[in-house]
C-alpha cells in the first residue's frame, strides 16, 4: 500500500482545507475521526471518499482488524505518523480519519412526508448545543432539522464528534433565506411554532399538525421578524428563578414531549 | 481611589491563584467577570470579597454608572489595564470582576428538607454539561445538588459563566466519598434513582418520595458500584436510533417531569 509522506500531496491538501467551513461547503465534505465514528458512518450508508490510517495504527492488530473490516467500503491510504498527527484534531489520535460526503437533504423533500415536525435553528451559535440537538433529533426521532441563516456548521469537527454518530442520522436541511423558508412551509400549511414565556402550557399542546418549532439563537433568542410570522406558542414552565433554558436543553424538553405524543 | 498596578500585590496573586481548582477549594473563593453576573451575586446575597474595575472601565459612563449602584456591596480596587487584561479570561474583558466566596452547603441539611427531590453527579466531567444542569435546576426548583467524587469544578470560570447567575440559586452539596454519602442517604429513606434501558418509562414514574437522582459520567455512565445501590429506575423512552442522551439532556428531562409532577 502506498504511504503519503508528503505535504504536498493533494489528498491531504485536501484534508487540511476541510478544517474550513467554506471549503467543507464548496465541496460538500467533512472529516470523522476515530474508529466508532467511521463505523457508524458505514453503517449508515454515508459516502466516504476515502479512509487515512497512520503508519504505526495500520501495523497494529487493532488498526490491522479495523482495515480488514473495512477495506472494501472506501479508499484506504496509509499516512506517515508525523504527517498523520498533523492532520488530527484531537491530542492523542486513534490514528484513522476519513473525509465523507455531506448528508443534506433538498428542503422540497419536507412536503412528502406525513405529517412532519421539524426543527428550525435561527442563528444557533454554540458547537455543543448543535450536536445536542441533533443526538436527541436523532433519540426521539424527530423528522428533520432545518439549519437557518447564522448557524454554526453542523459539520465542523466538534459538533460532528459531539452527535455520537447521529449526524449521519437525522435529516438535515440547510436554508439560504430564514424568513423566505420559513414564510414557504406556512403557506404550505406547517404550524409556525416558539417557545415564548406566555405560550400555552407545553404539556397541554397538540402536537398532532405538521409544525416547524423555532429554536433560537442562545443570546439573542428568536430573530423577531421570525417570532412575529409564529402562530402557535408554548412555554416550558419555570417555576425557579432561571430567566431561560440553554438552547439545547429547551430543544429537547420540547422534542421529548412530541416523541411522548406519538407513543 | 488606589490604582493596583504591579503583579506582585497579593490581591493580584490572589485572583491569579484562583485559576486553579486546588486554590479555589483551599481558600473557598472563586472568580467572576462581567457585570450581569457580578449584579446577579449581589441580588443572591454571596458575599464578595473585592470587585476589580478596570482603569478604562471605571473612567467610562457604564463603569461610573455601575460603580455608584454597587460600590457600598464590597471592597473596590481599580487596576491598570493591562494588568485587567491579563487577570481576565476573556479576550474582550468587560472590565470589572470580582471575588466571592463558595456557597456550597452541609450534606446535614438535607435531612431537614421535606420530601426534597435530590440530584447527584457521578463524575460529571463536562463543564458546558455542569452548568447546563445548574441552570435546569434552577429553573425548575430542584431542591439541590450532590458534586460526587471527579466531577468538573462548578466553580471553574467556564462553568460559572454557562449557569448564567443560576451557581448562586441552585443549593449546592460536595462529597468527599460517593458511595458512604448515597449509602446514608438510603439509609435515611431516600430513594436511589438511576435512568436504565430497562427502568420503568419516566412519564409514569411517581415522583413524590423523597429521591436522589444519579447522573452519570459523559463516557463511562454510571459507576456499577453506584448503580448497585440504586432501588428505583426509570427510563427516557428513545424511539429513535440513538443509543443515548447527552448527560446534560437526560438531567434536563427528569427535572421537567419532576417539575410537572410538582404543579
Amino acid at each position: 500500500m502506498l504511504e503519503v509522506s508528503s505535504n504536498k500531496n493533494p489528498m491531504i491538501k485536501e484534508v487540511r482545507s476541510l478544517y474550513k467551513k467554506k471549503n467543507r461547503w464548496a465541496n460538500k465534505l467533512f472529516i470523522i475521526e476515530g474508529i466508532k465514528i467511521i463505523e457508524e458512518a458505514i453503517i449508515n450508508q454515508i459516502e466516504i471518499k476515502y479512509i487515512l490510517f497512520s503508519s504505526s495504527f495500520i501495523d497494529s492488530q487493532e488498526g490491522k482488524n479495523f482495515y480488514y473490516k473495512i477495506q472494501d467500503k472506501a479508499h484506504i491510504v496509509k499516512v506517515k505518523d508525523s504527517l498523520f498527527k498533523s492532520l488530527s484534531d484531537t491530542e492523542n489520535p486513534q490514528g484513522v480519519m476519513a473525509v465523507c460526503q455531506f448528508n443534506i437533504r433538498d428542503l422540497a423533500e419536507i412536503e412528502s412526508l406525513s405529517n412532519p415536525s421539524i426543527f428550525f435553528l435561527d442563528g444557533l451559535q454554540d458547537p455543543g448545543n448543535m450536536g445536542t440537538i441533533i443526538r436527541t433529533a436523532d433519540a426521539f426521532k424527530i423528522d428533520g432539522i432545518i439549519l437557518g441563516q447564522g448557524c454554526v456548521d453542523p459539520y465542523n469537527l466538534k459538533v460532528v464528534r459531539s452527535t455520537m454518530g447521529s449526524i449521519f442520522r437525522v435529516p438535515l436541511y440547510s436554508c439560504h433565506n430564514s424568513l423566505e423558508t420559513l414564510a414557504d412551509l406556512k403557506n404550505k400549511g406547517f404550524n409556525i411554532l416558539t417557545a415564548t414565556l406566555e405560550g400555552e402550557p407545553i404539556y397541554n399542546f397538540d402536537f398532532k399538525d405538521k409544525l416547524v418549532c423555532i429554536i433560537g439563537n442562545e443570546a439573542r433568542g428568536v430573530n423577531p421578524k421570525i417570532l412575529h410570522m409564529a402562530n402557535k406558542s408554548i412555554k416550558i414552565p419555570m417555576p425557579g428563578d432561571a430567566e431561560s433554558l440553554n438552547a439545547a436543553v429547551a430543544a429537547s424538553i420540547i422534542m421529548y414531549e412530541l416523541m411522548k405524543s406519538r407513543i
